[in-house]
């Protein structure tokens, strides 16, 4: 069995056919061009798709095209109701590809595609209840639940990186104050070792930060793993607003396991290690209540594409 | 089709053979004894239901025995895994039952039972994805999705009393610091009102407060709903840290409809009108995110004993 699975990203879009054993075959992609209206764009990524297929020879073999798409996904009607980054407003991609191509479509959001690329066959495919979540940008968030997305009221769930974990905290993109995002993503991170860094000129940070070309989300882990004491402090409270949101998470769900993506998610032992003890710490009843695994994603940019094409396995 | 729904409190034990359409039927009961092990009560319980069912003529009616009970559950396991009001540890119930009853047993917490109860027959039978929220001493929570009980790893999910809503905030039973039952709970609540009133001699609470007999949750609405001001704060105060928590529950699951259930429920508009407002001012993604809508529980003390039966249905 195979699918189509594509990723649209805010400067490309990626696509591919993936098998339903999760193989991933030749990829196409085009560039999403700013300011270009979504129907135009999704009219063009139909039509290359089609043409993929054809020289692909798999007219006969696709049981479906899966899309994911940062934004508001309405997954039901198969409309995007807004995505900020792309600025679409109400496109209806399912029907405009189905103008083009015969085929069943399905669309979610791209958080929600990762992390069911994840869960069927990546990091989490030996769990029934598992939970992603990619510290980029934002806090993006997936929840699997016995095996099957969860997507909540019109595909408006599973937006864990907009839950407050400090009222009155620090000011979100979303509008409220104190969401775990605020804390959590790695723009947060690189704010606050800017901060650290301005205020501690003789930290090692600005020797790692000067080796990069910028002040990423490496920065502080670098300079903390060398020693320098203001680093440590950055990633301590780092951990712990990470741990906080987490916690949450093993309170409300329960799961099995955590995977985390993105790129802070590539520190592996050095965020995981320190996570779960503090995790362990405060873990709500333990030891009468189960530990939750926290682990490292597997897929990197082929989640995506997997788990658009899972939505049809 | 007929179960029998049981439902352990603190201080009794109410049971009722319940039919597939939620009717419940002649109630049985027997108190809890402070101090006796969980053992001899669940066995005592197990002959009174035999009793019961001989009494009653059920022997050939009967599909199995739900039971809601507090604490930490392993419900695969049928296993009570710590119950702090009960100062029960490890009560194998399941086996207990079968020991002198031939028919299915199952076990869940307490909430989860209610909200079970109220999804199937109460308040949210028209909705598939469903939360329930119990202000009471603590704030309990049940999770529907797909109209099916969502329990977590070992039945130890949903403990949404139990995330954090501000960091390094008060102190919450569980040991965190900061937890939406320290701030929504009707406890939280009763404190907060009798702050006031200590600040405040003049308040109108303390008129309410002496007409009660008490301060409870009920004292600081009433004097607001009398127009005074420091009641009025408590009041509004308390719909923000709710409504936090709540808009938390949205982001998380965005389920259809949120229903409140506990003492303060019973403020009904007075309580609702005010949390939908704060609701819809601070709705992520709104309006292109579909409203949760928040009502009233409508079974009452029989939503435990009809989930815990509707274990079965």
């Amino acid at each position: 069995m195979i699918a189509i699975g594509i990723d649209i990203g805010g400067t490309s879009i990626k696509g591919a056919a993936v098998t339903s054993e999760g193989k991933v075959l030749k990829v196409f992609s085009m560039p999403v061009t700013k300011g270009e209206d979504g129907v135009t764009t999704i009219k063009k990524l139909a039509n290359l798709t089609k043409e993929y297929i054809a020289k692909e020879h798999l007219e006969n073999d696709i049981v479906g095209i899966g899309l994911g798409i940062p934004g508001t996904i309405d997954s039901p009607s198969g409309v995007v109701t807004y995505s900020n980054n792309l600025r679409w407003d109400f496109i209806p991609v399912v029907k405009l590809f189905n103008d083009v191509l015969p085929y069943p479509v399905r669309i979610t959001n791209d958080a929600n595609a990762a992390t069911l690329g994840e869960a069927k066959f990546g990091a989490g495919k030996e769990y029934q209840n598992c939970i992603m979540i990619t510290l980029g940008t934002g806090v993006g968030s997936g929840v699997i639940i016995e095996g099957k997305l969860y997507e909540g009221n019109e595909g408006k769930g599973s937006e864990l990186g907009h839950t407050v974990i400090k009222m009155g905290g620090r000011r979100c993109t979303c509008g409220r104050k104190g969401c775990f995002e605020a804390y959590a993503s790695a723009t947060a991170l690189i704010k606050d070792t800017k901060r650290a860094m301005s205020k501690h000129k003789d930290s090692l940070m600005h020797k790692f930060a000067q080796e990069e070309g910028r002040v990423g989300g490496r920065v502080a882990f670098a300079a903390a793993q060398a020693g320098d004491k203001y680093a440590q402090e950055v990633v301590n409270n780092y951990i712990k607003y990470l741990g906080e949101g987490l916690l949450n998470i093993c309170n409300t769900f329960r799961p099995e396991v955590i995977v985390l993506s993105g790129g802070i998610a590539n520190q592996g032992e050095k965020l995981i290690k320190p996570l779960e003890e503090y995790l362990e710490a405060n873990n709500y009843g333990y030891p009468r209540t189960p530990k939750v695994k926290i682990i490292n994603a597997k897929l990197g940019y082929d989640s995506g594409k997997i788990g658009a094409a899972a939505l049809f396995f």
